[in-house]
């Protein structure tokens, strides 16, 4: 209810703050009997650390996972999994100048407004380190999920943007830079445009692209909770992001419903798919695909100014070790978050049909 | 669970299908002693209606609500509040032809594989008939709302786009047109747009833009409910919506950090709303605005190609009475539903603060 | 939340007054493709319907329910279900007495004090007329559960008791008299007796016996919704109801391990059953069966002394057509209740195995 | 959905098994700003630990809890509360007799039916060691709900049982002997008798009783979430627990109307209380009271036959350290349950009054 769960039957609920002891988790209703991979599952995590390369954020955190229970000899029991990642990098900094001010397109402002004062360490709980728990959870949902496929790339950063279809391009190759985007060529470029923009203390947003492939038909539930609109509420769950579009997309919006409609093939799959593997919010077993849009990081190592408590004027100076731009690390969390809409409504099928 | 409610505390469950004897809902978590003015509920619905213009379906459907409990004296009593709206106008087609072929880009299909078989008169459940619940419940929040000003207007239709923020137009001619955008020449052009379109059998698609002012600082809850995430679902809810995006949305992940921060003013508002009132998840007090796409209607007046249950190929003849466009009637359905998330939040924030 | 939905899976959610037009409600989760016997559904509203015997109020109200939705050539759709109950025998009575005045033992008070003021006609929200609805509902899930078989008989009337386990009556005697006590002789001491206490204008409490047979291994989800916790909180959620046992219960509670514990068949079946068919929360095969405490009604056809709401003592008359004692119209409210949790945990079940 | 949450806006969500590496859970919904005395919470623990009394199980357990966070500063944050409990005390036993044999009446066989397999230390999840998590949870609660006054007491042991109400007990003299128990001399009674019973290799089992003082008016939400109905559940998930009652419970089902109707005193109060404080599923500002029954531990020092995973005879010897009765320790742990409900409803209440 206030907000620290997802999922209705593989369910997740998440703590910590970027600068306390230790981040966790439980999740629940994870069949029994799934024979874990856990070294996969610290590889995604892997995915998402900070320090992994020279365009992400300096900081060092390993990020280890650990569990306490729910899995024995080596398959998830039925019962709740709960899971620990230790928080082992909290300099001990004297943080009173952002205890008393507000950094702009930050939270700071809105969680003293909204809870009466806040754990001004790093973002506290508004920090994007809260999505390594999320990462956890959707490596257990995919390995849930098995023959899914579940594939995201950085298709834009800033201006740059790859004009293909995810059809024209070998998603394989994503993991193969560090940018996470599956052609070289824009790999390359957008590396170096990610290290200039470092260069001037600046950031700058993006766009993460998935594909879901061999989705069975029949996941999402009418009439509100449709399998996009799930979708949607977890991307834009994730810190940073600001727009959620599947299929057609908001192109879409642009066409005839006569170049629009996905004509059938005799098998019941369709020879265009404008649909995005989705209608009228159940999935009909074509790849499901959508596009992450996030903003640029918040934090610039700049002077900025900004006001303090009392509405006072202070100049501020951006310091630490942030990213330059978010979507290469971001691109396993969106991973993860559709596993996690996948992994609830598979099993919501197996209810229901 | 099985996806007809929505919200948490201020909560709406609907059925109803586009040919049974009536759709109806129940809204639970409604505070008591709010006194409503049942006119406006019955106005909101009217704003929905089929058979309101010339650019709409023909169908005659008075979609009269009926209020059967939680409303006494004038005034709501904390009790669950459960209406009806009667189908009157089902004709007693011969619906044969759709009973065993599926139509393009519709349900039909998915939910035959999903539940086994379907109620085929019309689009059953998956008709766009639902919303009228849906706006029902959403006048009732809007009332409990009271100084939250939310208001959509069209600001695309096809092609044909306002360029300009909803700061510089005038959002109370909105309801002056039968398109329901606020720019009079715009207005003019969209319509004789949709006219045209009409008069070849096509659809075309377009864009719902909504603002919200007046919204509390503190309506959201982080880390997965936050408030833009739940308005996106709430949108990608609606029939026929193929993306979300808030403040500077997909646009923003094209900026500079250093261009796209929003910097305070003395008192905590900010200079620019690139942030879109969002901050962390939680609204800031600042305007909420938002857009949503919509694909054109998939049911063309055309002759089409299509399937069997048995997967051969069969020709129907599209026929009946169909919006060419979504979008001017989707104005208050999505006016509606950012009122259920706000009033949600609303509960929310008040026992969280 | 607002406390008027039950079941998370197959879910109920209900609203009406006593005095108001109708009363109604949603089911949603239902699987589809269900054969629903609509006489079957009206039958359990016809057990439980006023006027139905010479023991119970003789108030008349046919509690005829009507589909809308969710039931498509006789079979469910899968989609939510909902129904209405016309009530049609309230009377234009001037409760103008009991606007202002607070009945003892009943809600009339706590409700004012909640809410602020309520619909003072008959109990409004507050009276039992609402479990019409759980009945139907109740009979929707027995239809779903099919060879589960749930029959509650009523046990005790006053300190009349029956003093024979379950296992030792012939429940099929149940529907064979006005009490619905399966052993005849009781059966006819408890009707005189109730008719002796209505003769004073008194009322009188008693208990309903529930039994579940075939109930397959595995319903209930440890640690917090075990299967016995679920249905206490059904039973306890039934007006009147001021306690639950089930298995060896309250008298459990005296004995020593050695005593109480089930010892195995070879087959998993036990020799004993003081488990109640329940072991750490879930169901283990054997009969689950449970005792359901009703107080004696509140409503007497006597003078009594009160307070207004500015806290005056005031002297009322109760009069109008009550039920002398609830237990012969619970028993079908009482199963119903049953079967919406075992409906509930079947499915929850048919996930997590 | 798969049970180990508890509460709707108060939530705590729960995981570990008994020979786990820790025991933890996550407390959503706490509001921010609560000043928390750890120690307090940490009393709470120790008054359910192990080994804690000459009575009780001789297993030395620490029971240490640590917080991860969501409490800043020495205050809630608002944020969600994550906490664990090593498990310090897990002897590398050999667990192989347990492994592939039933207990009777414990859940090793419905566990292995539900899911498959189990963790077979110990009793995994099943165990009652899951109650620690509880009891930090209900200790948090106790702290936000301040002046309302939560007291549960021993009231019977096997066929011991105090025959006074608890307005003639000084409950303040319930801690001061290790049965719990407020009559001194009975306490020492029943002391002799736990002795006695353990001196066999047997159990019995008991009665815990509790009281809530000043609660405020307006607790419950009616129709199905009535505050006895919750009470009813939470008492019910907790180990062992086979009945419970409210007000005048199972007696009152044996009372006259015009004897247990509650009449009021100008006030607002009542002259009695067999409504034990709640009236129509809200509570009235009256004490609220109610008993909990426990069987006997199922866990016998004991030779006693049994079957294995493939039906056949086994005979198994009972050892290990475990509570002859277990009442005493379960004290702590009714109270949890009570705080947990009504923490719950005390927010709930807030929003809607």
């Amino acid at each position: 209810m206030a907000g620290n769960s997802f999922g209705k039957l593989f369910n997740l609920t998440t703590y910590g703050e970027s600068h306390g002891p230790a981040l966790g988790g439980v999740i629940d209703g994870c069949p029994s009997g799934i024979e874990l991979d856990l070294e996969a599952i610290q590889n995604e995590l892997n995915r998402r650390k900070p320090g992994q390369s020279a365009i992400v954020t300096q900081r060092k955190e390993p990020d280890t996972v650990k569990f306490h229970s729910g899995i024995f000899e080596g398959r998830t029991t039925g019962t709740s999994i709960g899971f620990v990642i230790e928080n082992t990098n909290q300099k001990s900094h004297d943080y009173t100048h952002i205890k008393d001010s507000y950094r702009p397109s930050h939270a700071d402002y809105v969680y003293d407004q909204k809870y009466g004062f806040r754990d001004y360490r790093g973002g506290g709980r508004s920090s994007a380190r809260e999505t390594a728990c999320r990462v956890v959870a959707g490596a257990i949902a995919k390995q849930m999920l098995k023959n899914i496929e579940i594939v995201a790339y950085v298709s834009a950063v800033g201006t740059m943007k790859l004009d293909k279809p995810y059809t024209e391009l070998d998603l394989t190759k994503t993991e193969s830079n560090i940018v996470r985007c599956p052609d070289e060529t824009m790999a390359s470029n957008m590396e170096n445009y990610i290290k200039e923009v470092r260069s001037k203390g600046d950031t700058v947003g993006g766009i993460v692209s998935c594909v879901i492939k061999n989705a069975p038909i029949g996941l999402g539930e009418p009439v509100f909770d449709k399998l996009h609109a799930e979708l949607g509420k977890a991307m834009l769950s994730i810190n940073a992001v600001k727009g959620f579009e599947y299929g057609s997309g908001f192109h879409g919006s642009t066409m005839y419903g006569s170049d629009h409609n996905d004509a059938f093939n005799s098998d019941g799959t369709t020879k265009t798919n404008f649909s995005g593997g989705v209608q009228g919010g159940i999935s009909n077993g074509m790849d499901i695909y959508f596009n992450v849009a996030f903003k640029p990081v918040a934090t610039l190592i700049q002077k900025y100014e900004t006001i303090d408590k009392d509405g006072n004027a202070v100049e501020m100076q951006g310091k630490g070790r942030h990213d330059p731009c978010v979507v290469p690390r971001a691109v396993p969390i969106v991973e993860a978050m559709a596993a996690l809409v996948l992994a609830d409504f598979h099993l919501l099928n197996k209810l229901y049909s």
